[in-house]
């Protein structure tokens, strides 16, 4: 069901499609990073199922596309039924795939993407060529990820100057994409124009994703970087070692307000206090404009034990009580511009929001 | 050489002298925390030396404790003997115990006054006698920081309103002193008058001694706490929780400007930024006058491993840079007032300081 084969030392392909329609989909196994960077190959959708239940893949781009091609394998032997029999199974694919992680809301984009590819054929093209057709939107759908971020990266890679250190949280990179990523994008983009940068990674407690994918992906292209605690970001700022940072967003009212992951707000503030620009680099489709502001979010609490283990080991005393916010809210007077793939949004307002992404 | 012998639920005694002259030092093991409170046994000179070494005692004022007290155990057998002989060991348990932790300065301000008592007493007393004034001057050590730790208490337990929510870094708590701490002596104080606090405790990366020391004594005196990671500090002060934050400091300029542990610093700039006061509870001997503002300070770079690794295991990729400052400083003008054994200075700044501590 799986086997090892990693790719090359610059490529950071998440995921990728091998062969033709009947081939299959491989996927980095993102919970062996960064011990070991293995390739799951995914031949059936239950092996999809499992890897996005198991966050082997991760972001909500990456599990997007992941589950659009566990589309594609849940189909493959579909082409000789009868259309009934086929659009049963496609039901079915979809359900399965559905409850892999159910608060996801790329699966489900991604999902109805694909059933409403086929619903649109099915009066006028038989089983086989809904398949292939399906292929297709799941190959569209990897692909405009892709260019998506390198549009992102296109947009805003003339706010990172030559020297400049930035400063970035989590993982808004390629991992958590295809393959270029919304925050890093910027930086790749910029590395690959010939500007010289140096990347300080926060941990970024309790999961550490910046310690264990952003650190790596960044080793991955060669572009040169440092790893702090998130307590260390303000002495780094006042130091004078960091001349931007860039984070990416979870959801962004319809004012500029942005959820990202948790730590993201602190980093604004002192950004702010040091003088420094503070971007968030998403996609159109990360902006919710039907919330005005970003009280409106709701943010999700998440259980004592990513506080109190780390790799399984307790750190703290048994029974303490812990809080634990996945993401925090940043007011959108701490964001200097926003980077999306139609445009940089500056300043951040309402008018220029609806604008550019309305 | 050691034994099992756990304290009372609400007595944090870091060490105690067991009996008379002739008696021993326990103390609690702290690299054994949060998962268990075992007191060691040290009935010689070379059991106190391993604590030190091993971090089993920590803290500045604790481990010159520990170390007046191992003075003593290594003297115990020295009444019979020669003047000469009797100095001449008195020098050897000296040098002894100084290279437990060659960095650590309180370790050396405790045996130096040791070894001055003996010296004053050489010409007009006999062994016997001397060995008594040692034993007496480890507990007069001992008994003056758990003075100057209820005083501080003291001096700034009003600062601590009813129903406040308090946040505090680190562990300058009873752990790092002989049972009462600096920044947490404030809250013991309160609570001791009936102030209710609720205490949000920062894990503090990269040892963790918030998650593993302080969430553990907070528990132990029954005050209401909430471990939190560091980079959710912001949020927590955002959502309205957060009234006050106290932290220790490691070394104070005339001016003000306190270096403490990394990511004291950040909250200060934070706290400044949703309007909640900043305190600093340290005793007089933090103050260091001869040093004018906070760039003086040396910073101490620590190793990678610390951030790289949570208790042995491996959290991001091999061969990453890393930096790994032990300590920021927090400029004055963040500090809203410092608390002493002498006394509360405010405002902070240079002539309220050479007026109280100088």
């Amino acid at each position: 069901m799986s086997e090892t084969d990693g790719p090359g030392p610059d490529a950071v392909q998440t995921l990728r499609w091998v062969g033709d329609i009947d081939g299959h989909l491989k996927l980095i196994d993102q919970t062996l990073l960064p011990r070991e960077c293995r390739e799951v190959a995914c031949r059936d959708v239950e092996t999809v199922w499992e890897a996005i239940r198991s966050l082997r893949v991760r972001g909500a781009p990456a599990i997007g596309i992941a589950a659009a091609y566990g589309v594609c394998l849940g189909m493959q032997d579909g082409s000789e039924e009868s259309p009934e029999r086929f659009f049963a199974r496609l039901h079915q694919v979809r359900e399965f795939l559905a409850g892999s992680r159910p608060t996801a809301v790329n699966l489900f984009t991604a999902l109805n993407r694909m059933q409403g590819r086929a619903a649109e054929l099915r009066a006028v093209r038989g089983p086989p060529e809904i398949r292939q057709a399906l292929w297709e939107e799941a190959r569209a759908i990897h692909e405009e990820d892709r260019a998506m971020c390198r549009a992102i990266g296109r947009q805003g890679a003339h706010l990172l100057g030559d020297g400049m250190g930035v400063l970035t949280h989590c993982n808004a990179g390629g991992l958590a994409t295809s393959e270029y990523g919304t925050a890093l994008a910027l930086i790749y983009a910029a590395h690959e124009q010939g500007t010289r940068l140096h990347v300080f990674v926060d941990e970024t407690r309790p999961l550490l994703q910046g310690a264990r994918l952003t650190a790596w992906e960044l080793a991955q292209h060669h572009i040169p970087s440092t790893l702090i605690c998130d307590s260390m970001a303000a002495q780094v700022m006042r130091e004078g070692r960091i001349q931007a940072v860039v984070t990416g967003a979870d959801r962004i009212a319809a004012n500029g307000d942005t959820a990202n992951k948790i730590g993201t707000y602190g980093l604004a503030v002192l950004a702010h206090a040091h003088g420094i620009p503070f971007y968030v680099a998403a996609p159109s489709t990360t902006f919710d404009l039907e919330l005005e502001h970003g009280d409106q979010i709701p943010i999700e609490q998440r259980g004592a034990a990513e506080v109190t283990e780390v790799l399984g080991q307790a750190v703290a005393p048994d029974g303490i009580e812990v809080y634990n916010p996945a993401f925090d809210v940043t007011p959108s007077r701490y964001i200097r511009a926003m980077i999306t793939e139609r445009g940089v949004l500056f300043p951040v307002n309402e008018s220029r929001i609806r604008a550019v992404v309305g």
